[in-house]
């Protein structure tokens, strides 16, 4: 019986991946602490601090799979300690060597490593599926890189663009995430052993040998210096995470302002049986975009929660890594289902380029105000042309005519310009200035910076 | 499986208790839906807006115990939508009367009402805990009324207090958190049966009626109009909660502070096979009291994300909502395990009077130096008496002397000054102020206020 | 030289306004501390905790208008204390009688103290504004009572509504936001006034008594016991102003997305001279929408900062209280701003019916699905009948075919239904439910309670 | 007359340095808001975008510090326009040449690209800072790497450590800190100067080497593309801030709590004149060190708004940047006095190594707890020796006896174990584990990593 909305049967879908929850479940926690166990016995054993078949008895005896999670709960509550009856019951299984298990560790030196491991698969994840968005990123910008659109500032049409060039800036955004995850991996993926208070005394002088040797085992960075009482590398990964999601928010929410009935230029994807309302039957809702956009705001809180882990007192408390405790899985779940999301409707949504076309003439020609107010600047004079210009775009405003008309019954107005020549200023496809040029740009420095190859 | 530490079986315990969890669990999320739905029909029923007979038989049969759980999830992830298939499942319990189920209503009549009956649960529980709590404090307080120990600012010593003064700080908090409770109780369980965007429309000109109804039948207040669009409410609560916890959280760092190794005036309940470390046995950890501390940032946090709930767009969205789905259930929960947690701990703790007696000496006297600049300046005149006090009272630190011989030594000191007099100056028993007084009226305030009675 | 926006001469008035700024000044800081100070004497001279004469002479004589700012600042740094050089400045302003300023008291007592005042000061504003937008609202909503406007979901056309529906909720919002305002004044406008940790040691026996006259000269209430350690109020306060401020960021966000060129249904007031581009002549910019909206955002990250406030360690510290420093004057000032500012929009924003009539028809009579879908469904059973309109809604929006074109086409149709009934039951007027009602039970539940009174 | 503390002449540089305010105080904006002007004017001038004679006027005669701030601010208010009045102004002492000031730009291109200007400023203060308290982190670290004190988790005494490596933990993250900075340097120094929607339309097509050339003659990078709606890299900055400010707020913490009465291991620095307290002359305050640690909650606050500013809508919005143009400074000047204050404390604090030797000898030898079970669980096996250990520590503990003794009399403690041997496992000097080897090694790589020079 869960009762947070992410361990949810029926919603839980929409707050994160059932991929990234397995890697955050209490089953993998568990295993990937048992793991830590066994490489540090095997690293002691080799080094000779604990007895050599002591070591290759725990590394073959011990196995998460057989360990009883209620049984363990139950003894948890009456030691009020979260890891000790784990050690016991490994410590069952292996026998006579089972008092070799965490020796010389503290609780920390495992709980610590067996997260890293934890965020080691989190990060593939997100790494991947940032790839694999920035790479549907790069073909929807090339396929839409000369579909003119209109731009909008506060809200309001304000110029010609290609909704190519909205994407590449997205894209743009994308690269710098993907540069970011890699410019952090090798500091996030720091493993910890080295005792109750990281001096390592309890492993004796060979204690920073033990601690390099174990997360070489794990495949994990050794750090310079125990971080028990150093927390940032996790909210540097939450800084990271805050950023992607971020866009991935903004994204959504965009989509979901051009999805508006009022503006119609994009749906996102329709699936048959899918149930807008259950009592107006016209509904097609934006469910997927506004996903998207609602989970941002989850991922900021949360790292705002892992931000104050930073405040350790002394050599540790257990105040400060309860936050990382909430906070760390659920910023990872939220963005698992933000991008899977993303990914989804980039593939399948369904650009109205007719809408779009139409949604740049509404304003019959006021769209295009700048460009004529710069040609006729040629003519007349910037600081004239821009006093016709304003005159006659208030007028067509307020008075609902067509701009043009407004222009041309303009005392000021230089009558040799032609009608072609007007209407070529009023046409928005001739106002795209660099938008295609950009696009090609930002696809091709995505191509030249190698971000975007999907690792396995 | 669960991936939210809120519903791990190891720890889980540590950030929530069961009895909240149970409100906040999906089972209980299905069966207040179901709930809602059959006080509609029944509602419905008595209007005549739906035929009798089928509101009759939506009563008997509907049953949210018979539901398939898994069935549900399957073909909501097909219909996307959260409430649908429990619709279905409910109209085929019901026959040919399922089609009068939720008549009119709209999925977030339901969703909306169903979560202000698990927040009426939640509430009560909150309430009674903090009854029970102000209950204790004022027993504590009562208890160490006269026991003196140190006052401290900025982390040093200042002046003496008693143990019993500084609790009676926390019950006079609680006693206005319970009034707040209690000024927020009726706006808070509000519930929301208006249709589809609040205008009551598909009710026909009965809908006001069918709402006041429905929500009589449930035990909840009416609104004087739709709230979908308008979500302070939940926010409200979650301030409140803030304040709750803030004080819990205060709580826990302080006496986390006092059972210090170097201050040690008080324990926090040890019980028999409690492991403090796994690798040092002399450890006794103030875990419980770190617990307390701990769970404060994190109904901050989701308090910030509910009230970002409150920037709906237009009629409704499906963006604000879902942060209200997350961060209400945790709010609640958190609060839970911290108002549990501070009950056994206030009725646990060890006192350390005679240490809090150790720690008054333990600066020579230097404590009283106010006292001893008030009494002075009675005699030498306010400005030679501080001038006096404060170079006794630096020389004594920094020369780490007895601060009465220091003033003894002092040439503008007033030797008629007796030594019993000077004695009864340095006695911080003395010098307690009114703080044994605060405490009684205090007392007395609670107990005056009715707030102190627990109701079943 | 300002550094902080809040203090900017160019933009400064876009984040707080005049009036508020000066209740958070500097020079007003100082003198509500001297007015505290002013008070204690006088109340210690009538109780004979001080000479009756000196207390005389200290009301007669302390002046702040009279203090070097400069100067103080200056000893300030090298005393490295922030009211200390006030004091002796004060005490030269006083001869001899300045011996007795300030007696017994702590410097927290003072600031506490005239912090309040400045609260006061505040609280009053915002209660004011709140009160004359709560007016502004009553008003627009009876003008527009009965002005049909589409309804939104999703940010999908949906059902139609009233405008003056729309901000009834709105008005019944902000009944709710005077409420508590009333719920927390006493609570809030509380002052401090108890010695170095609040056990009065300082003043004799007569400490609380100095303490009540003290305050009620200030006209403040007297707490229970002391509140150095126990910063609830202030957290409260913000509470509510989260509450507030949340309402007003919604109703900006909700008239900017109205005001969208595609929507275009409202207009905030233009001015002769605004410009909206230094660069589109064309463009009218949503600048007082956006920046209502824009608002909310710091005042939720202030009161989040001053949440943390409530962690007091002992008696007192200086770390939780300069996040009152910052974050208080923060919520008050940016609050001041959107109140000032949405009380200005509601007076004079343009409602453009014709557009909102426009807008209700463009879907070609498919905001009327849920409208037709219960009428059908008297005729031909409510399963029928969805399945029916659910089908030829879907027509009607994938082949852009008008709604009642697909209606009349469908097999299952019933033909006995007449082209007036069909062309009733699509139009929008004849499907506003109880929204106009709605509007005079709110507006008349808003009188009922005294709430709308302006006080002087 | 200042209404926010930061501008506030008596406490202003609590809260930052004069340095920082200078770069963020509105007449810096404003002067670097032309020098864009100037740039932009320059490289259009070279490009032949406009003639290169008014650019050459344009570079020779605008100049910001004969700009009337009071004046814009004027005309500000009624043109509700933050740019244009200073255009104008500009424009006036360029003479006819002012017609080209500006020309293609929008007020997003000057105004982003003179944040970013200031940022560059701010970031090199910050970056100086950091490198010089790493080389005062350093310097400490050395002095005391063979400093013994008592080590503590979860606030109690648990094993030995040294002064030198806690602080080498700090110059460890202080290490990482700076290589985040140089990390995110050339991402963040970006500048953006695109045209209304980014497109460059109304620079001609020679738009992208306008922004090039005016980005280099400012020193900045050029962007991929124009990222008006692509806000990340601020919050990129403001992560590392919060990252920088996370730790320092953890030493001002640690060294706070170190300072305690009752632990009193070092001692801040304290000045002559210094005043603790208007009422008790005894007071010594770690007035720095709360400062220190009061500042990091309001970084992080000011780092969660400029997070929100990421969600922008369309092309550009007015309602993300206010966040900002509020967030940016105030992360920054909170930051710089952390750091200038930091470095005054680690120059000038006292460290009382008498005080830390005590301290390691008060518990009676129960800190070596974990030695001696190590110790005795070579002779005795791990099993039994833990037993042993764990019953005599419980006992020292309850009973107050000293830890040796216990020992002794225990049982099953082997007796062959000399009184020289016991002593020498009880002698905290002997249980430092790795730590002063860990100094060394993290100095090393501070030093091999070149990140300690400190740059002009």
């Amino acid at each position: 019986m869960a009762s947070h909305i992410i361990d949810f049967l029926l919603i839980g879908n929409n707050f994160g991946t059932p991929e990234m929850r397995t890697v955050w479940s209490e089953q993998n926690r568990l295993k990937q602490q048992v793991q830590v166990e066994v490489a540090l016995a095997q690293a002691e054993g080799e080094l000779g601090v604990i007895p050599a078949q002591a070591a290759k008895i725990i590394v073959e005896r011990a196995d998460p799979s057989q360990l009883d999670i209620d049984d363990i709960a139950q003894q948890g509550a009456q030691m009020k300690h979260s890891l000790m009856p784990t050690l016991i019951a490994l410590q069952k299984q292996c026998g006579e060597a089972g008092e070799f298990i965490h020796y010389g560790a503290t609780t920390q030196d495992i709980v610590d490593t067996a997260t890293v491991l934890q965020l080691r698969d989190a990060f593939a994840i997100i790494q991947r599926d940032a790839t694999v968005l920035a790479n549907e990123l790069s073909g929807v910008a090339r396929r839409y890189q000369h579909t003119p659109m209109v731009g909008r500032t506060h809200g309001m049409q304000a110029l010609p663009t290609t909704f190519g060039f909205k994407v590449a800036v997205w894209l743009d955004e994308f690269l710098r995430h993907l540069t970011r995850l890699n410019d952090i991996k090798p500091r996030t993926l720091t493993g910890n052993i080295n005792g109750a208070i990281s001096t390592y005394a309890s492993f004796g002088p060979q204690g920073p040998e033990v601690e390099k040797r174990t997360l070489d085992i794990l495949g994990l960075a050794t750090p310079n210096i125990g971080w028990q009482s150093a927390r940032d590398r996790f909210s540097e990964f939450a800084s990271v995470a805050v950023l992607i999601s971020g866009t991935l928010g903004k994204i959504g929410n965009e989509l979901y302002n051009l999805m508006r009935t009022e503006i119609n230029e994009i749906e996102e994807p329709f699936s048959a049986g899918k149930i807008g309302s259950t009592t107006m039957p016209h509904k097609r809702n934006p469910a997927a975009l506004e996903g998207l956009a609602s989970l941002t705001a989850p991922v900021l809180k949360s790292a705002a929660l892992i931000y104050e882990s930073m405040h350790v007192e002394h050599e540790r408390d257990a105040m400060s890594w309860r936050a990382e405790w909430i906070a760390l899985p659920e910023i990872c779940i939220y963005l698992s289902a933000q991008l899977q999301n993303a990914i989804a409707i980039l593939r399948g949504m369904t650009v109205n380029e007719a809408r779009m076309r139409r949604n740049l003439n509404m304003q019959g020609g006021l769209l295009l105000s700048e460009k004529v107010m710069f040609e006729l600047g040629k003519k007349l004079g910037k600081q004239t042309a821009h006093h016709v210009v304003y005159e006659c775009a208030m007028q067509a405003y307020e008075q609902q005519r067509d701009f043009k008309e407004t222009l041309r019954a303009h005392p000021q107005m230089d009558n040799s310009i032609s009608d072609d020549e007007l209407n070529g200023w009023l046409d928005p496809v001739n106002y795209l200035g660099s938008a295609p040029r950009k696009v090609d740009e930002v696809i091709a420095a995505a191509q030249a910076s190698g971000l975007l190859e999907i690792r396995a």
